[in-house]
């Protein structure tokens, strides 16, 4: 009888980070696309763009101006998700068991949000930027997990949680071009990172170790979902990705943040970032956009928090086929099941064959 | 102190479907919008098109032609995502708690996807359609799930659960103007459907009662999510709705599947389909994009599916706040937590004051 093929074949994954299962239809790859086609960023932006709220000296949107900054700059986002200062909410459980208090559950979040530049050049991208420029990206943000650890310890703020992330490319509902992300700073865990924070605890009850450090240990075993690797840390396409070309930066070695980074592993953060960016770069040839973030330990987090964190980075590509046609995650994989089509094997295999330059010319 | 205040502090709501948190931040709403622009369908396309794959008496992608149809038609998907003839997969798990008997979880999946044309003219949408045409779409699907349960039970075909649904614009990533929606019919209950599944358990254990039947009697108190109801129906902005103008048709009563639909349930689906719809469109004036799906219960339930099983439709809708704005789920979102910027309160409001006659004239 015949052999089951897995670039051929159906089949289910599981995510143990997430607790869930993601479908595979390698074949699918196959069929003709109709539909949406995507618009890549011009590259014919210029270094300083006086219309740009975020370029060194500008006006911003709500008022005030930039300093005139020469590598990073963080400042706090003009439109904030969440506030530091808002009235407590006092929610109400009659204690009789009424539909309200089985149904109703809500909760008030506080926090703070910012923005950081990661250079004064309108026109770049982290792909395009040097490594010693990457390694103040990866600084700043050790700057704004200590001062903002430090405001929640001495000040009392509420701030347990710092998601660090960047949209980058219009396809990710990014705004504006100037290259920047973000970090949302919570009162409360966000429900992903509390659920991998979960994971990591059942798996060390049951196996007395690691998730992410046997995970990595796996890879290193396997090699066939590695992108790229240098002495502390990995780029694999994970297992169980969703994304076409979803990748995950883990560290080798435990370490819970960034801010417990040494010297090298910053350097080595940062080399990974533009090698990774680069190749996302070349794969189709244009300013390949993704969502990408920090996993980490909470703000002063507590002794089993410590123990069970795991550096880790996730970027979330949208693209597919080409520089114009992504994936669309939606009915059948909104209302059942997410799905993709081609293997996590096949797209590191693809992501591995690119050179190492940057060499895109864009397609327009 | 002062109070707080639900339209304008940030708070999160648990969905007690998905057992999951969301994140409402509606002072958001505020911020202005720099990024991209959705494309509005145009609705100049003629009642037959001939280079359509999916009108009547028209060839398919891959050969053969269509049916001269009057009503509904359902075929087989050309590029279906599972397929009923595939080789077993036989998972070996050494039994030795090696690192991929820890870490690698994969199964097999087999099934089948079919596509169902709703109307043989090219150019109309479910809001465009009558009542007794939408009764059709009903009839099509029920004859669906009563076909492939039979063929499960008699030829042991491996169908388990079907998901039907509709991705409407491309917005949401669908590729033919055509009206049709799609069924994918799996050998293993999909993620979603089975974290809904595990809910209504646990729901049942704690209070005896079923999940939504509790949550219509809640919302039927307090009003003020609702958006339309009919004797069998009720349409409301879930509490915990994560898309901007997210909506649930959910049975007054209990009712497990289609399949066990009376004419007069059959008949009250359509119209509320049909009155939803047309409010969506006269919200920004536009063909309103979603993906909207079916979740009932798996076919040849056992009886504990059965007693669980509560028929709903979930309806997806991404634009934010006019035809060319829409909310991207990035970032934060994939990252940490699903994030809206107006109440679920606020949604409905608007939803509700819409009237009932299809009148947008499109602006392009
Ligand atoms: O099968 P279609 O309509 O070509 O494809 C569309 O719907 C599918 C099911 O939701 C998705 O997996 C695809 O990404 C989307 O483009
Ligand atoms: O804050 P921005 O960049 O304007 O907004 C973008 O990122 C946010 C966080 O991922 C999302 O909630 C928004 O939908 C998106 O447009």
């Amino acid at each position: 009888s015949q052999e089951f093929d897995f670039t051929d074949h159906s089949h289910r994954r599981f995510n143990p980070l997430t607790d869930s299962w993601i479908l595979v239809s390698p074949h699918r790859a196959k069929r003709p696309w109709l539909g949406q086609q995507e618009t890549p960023m011009k590259s014919t932006a210029p270094e300083y763009d006086e219309k740009c709220f975020l370029c060194p000296g500008n006006k911003r949107v709500t008022g005030g101006s930039n300093p005139k900054y020469e590598s990073t700059y963080i400042f706090q986002n003009d439109f904030a998700a969440v506030k530091t200062d808002q009235p407590d909410l006092q929610v109400q459980n009659s204690g009789k068991d009424t539909l309200k208090d089985r149904l109703i559950k809500v909760e008030g979040v506080r926090g703070n949000c910012f923005v950081i530049c990661f250079s004064p050049k309108h026109n770049v991208t982290i792909p395009q930027m040097s490594i010693p420029a990457l390694e103040h990206v990866v600084g700043a943000w050790q700057t704004l997990y200590n001062d903002l650890a430090k405001q929640a310890r001495d000040d009392h703020k509420p701030f347990k949680y710092l998601q660090i992330f960047e949209n980058k490319g219009t396809a990710m509902g990014c705004s504006n071009l100037h290259p920047h992300g973000q970090a949302w700073c919570l009162s409360e865990v966000p429900s992903e990172v509390s659920q991998e924070f979960r994971s990591f605890d059942k798996y060390k009850h049951a196996h007395g170790a690691d998730l992410l450090g046997d995970y990595v240990k796996l890879e290193m075993e396997e090699r066939s979902r590695i992108v790229l690797e240098n002495d502390s840390f990995l780029v694999v396409v994970p297992y169980w990705a969703v994304w076409p070309f979803e990748t995950m930066i883990v560290a080798k070695t435990k370490v819970a943040n960034i801010a417990q980074f040494s010297e090298k592993q910053k350097h080595d953060l940062a080399e990974m970032m533009k090698h990774l960016t680069v190749k996302y770069d070349n794969l189709f040839e244009t300013s390949f956009p993704y969502s990408m973030g920090l996993h980490q330990a909470p703000l002063n987090a507590t002794g089993d928090e410590l123990d069970n964190a795991w550096f880790h980075m996730h970027f979330y590509p949208p693209l597919l086929r080409s520089a114009t046609v992504r994936k669309f995650l939606v009915g059948f994989e909104m209302l059942g099941e997410p799905q993709r089509d081609l293997t996590a094997e096949q797209a590191a295999d693809r992501l591995r064959k690119l050179d190492g330059d940057h060499h895109y010319t864009e397609k327009l």
